[in-house]
């Protein structure tokens, strides 16, 4: 393997510029070009970060350089972009969520067959430093046997909200805070609980602002082997974001700042992660060390290692369309008065019209 | 009114124990007898406290200087016992749950009609020092509008279960920690948010010892305002008890070490009560003093209060009645799959059914 990759990227708004201040830490991959249909956003973009535009995605794609590109655009762009940058047989690297249904998200997971390239979801939320050391914690048996796992991530968008945002409509942004905060939550608690099997739900509107969408939103997970998750949401409020994981030896709890969430190499600075030990109250719970990490960095370089090895990472697209599916199976419930929703179903109806249709032109 | 009033006990156990401790601490009540079946606990409960034993029940409700009496006998004793209590005229206070069935504690609540007494309920959570002052901040508008509650109360309970301890079985600890845990939080978010109309919940069973009731549960409710909240009890995981209350302008979190559950005098040593206001991340939460408070002392003197006037107090037979509601309500969630359960459908056909049969033998 040759590093750094190189690599482009499509959709120049701030989540761009996140990313490539990201990118630029890393020595794994080198982001050479840019594009957006926006010349004004081109123009930025090449000034802000002396990356090259490139004056039209098809000039961006005929690069023989690139092996990968980075989308950026909004949710409903992944799936048309998904198809050319595979057509030309660059990997993808799309952020959360793959695509704005979960349809368009199987159609993106299916182009990894169909051209060979792998598809890479930029769920960071499970790539935080505190997660991971959950997750080791639970996998060396130093909490017992998990039953049971909380985890909220909120912040205050909703009151903010006006029809000139896309988060204000239910088509572009289902359920408020639950596909737009509780998605991480759901790709995060697969990550510590592994197989999700069915989903129950409930939400509410309450920001004056008037918009379409949902703004409180609370979901139920059961897992394959039993145990239970709760994700809340809560759209109108101070940012949390915290996860805890209960076991039958300990507890471990893991909250950050969400202050600091676009700069995720402080984060570890203002987070706080802990074990509960036995009967102990919290009196004797222990703080650990988190140590300094960049989830953003990270999910790029695991994008790299996979545009120089062809093999898929951590970050699949299965994954991805997982969390997605979770929010799909939620809204059902919501319909349903509450009823458990299995995953299965909303699964199986999704790959049902897919395959029908399975190069929807968007 | 004339303090100390007298008042006798009923049922011999542990709890009474602390309930007489807390007494022995207030100027307002003084426990003058006390009673059980058992004739060695009775001869020990005399012994430890000091205390006078009664012979039998009548007798002790023949002595007309007691106005009121303290029942901890077993939940299903609850209304025998205070059918006997309010027959003599003496004021009633029971442990919480106000009964082991809704049916039950509403043939309680008629008592106060039927007898010209009152029933006080000691669902003591409330009374936490900083749960009050939660609810006073809610009161001055300094959350602004609440959105979105959670809490959790948890702890090990279902490792150590045996055949031999009731809470193994389905009829006298339905749901598990749903009826001996999360209950305590029903009537605290009662208290908090105001009416409760419907609830869904969830429900695992994962402890390897084998016992009839589930060990694992999650409920999510929705308030008369729109407002939502989550109750989680795990029974198999290190003691937790926390509330968050997120609001548009600032959210407040209370949470305790459970291990000094029985010992309240002490429980603000260990505690933390926090607010995070504005968009601030968590790294700015605020730390709030929290008074020390006794909830037994404090509980047992309302029962002094009413017992001395005549009048209700906070802890009514109906918040009781409530808290009740939402442990059936949730379990028929669960039987349903999830479906919402409005909290009206399951006091309506309690209050039908104790229609046809007000004076059910037990």
């Amino acid at each position: 393997m040759t590093f750094p990759v190189k690599v482009g990227i499509v959709g120049l708004g701030r989540w761009a510029q996140v990313l490539t201040r990201a990118a630029s830490k890393s020595e794994k991959l080198q982001i050479v070009a840019g594009y957006s249909r926006s010349e004004e956003k081109r123009s930025a973009f090449q000034q802000e970060t002396g990356v090259r535009a490139a004056p039209d995605l098809k000039t961006l794609l005929a690069d023989p350089a690139i092996t990968g590109v980075i989308l950026t655009v909004p949710n409903e762009q992944h799936w048309p972009v998904a198809v050319e940058v595979a057509k030309a047989r660059k990997h993808v690297y799309t952020e959360k969520p793959i695509a704005n249904t979960l349809d368009d998200g199987l159609r993106i997971e299916a182009l990894q067959r169909e051209y060979g390239v792998q598809v890479v979801v930029g769920h960071s939320a499970r790539l935080l430093a505190g997660t991971r050391l959950m997750k080791q914690a639970i996998e060396r048996g130093e909490l017992g046997r998990v039953a049971f796992i909380e985890a909220n991530f909120s912040n205050e968008r909703a009151l903010e909200l006006t029809p000139k945002t896309w988060r204000w409509y239910k088509d572009k942004a289902p359920g408020g805070p639950l596909s737009q905060l509780a998605i991480h939550q759901f790709d995060a608690l697969h990550y510590l609980g592994g197989e999700i099997t069915e989903v129950c739900s409930m939400a509410s509107k309450l920001s004056p602002v008037g918009a379409e969408v949902d703004d409180q939103s609370m979901t139920l997970m059961r897992f394959a082997d039993g145990k239970v998750a709760y994700v809340g949401s809560c759209w109108t409020s101070p940012g949390v974001y915290a996860i805890r994981v209960f076991g039958s030896k300990a507890l471990m709890h893991y909250e950050i700042d969400f202050s600091t969430w676009d700069t995720p190499d402080v984060i570890h600075k203002t987070s706080t992660l802990y074990i509960q030990r036995g009967k102990d109250g919290y009196g004797k719970r222990q703080e650990l060390a988190i140590p300094q990490s960049d989830m953003f960095r990270e999910e790029l370089e695991m994008f790299a290692e996979t545009c120089a090895s062809g093999q898929p990472c951590e970050l699949t697209a299965h994954n991805g369309n997982v969390a997605v599916a979770v929010v799909y199976a939620a809204l059902r419930s919501i319909e349903r008065k509450g009823q458990y929703v299995p995953l299965s179903e909303v699964m199986a109806e999704a790959q049902a019209r897919v395959r029908d249709q399975p190069q929807k032109v968007a």
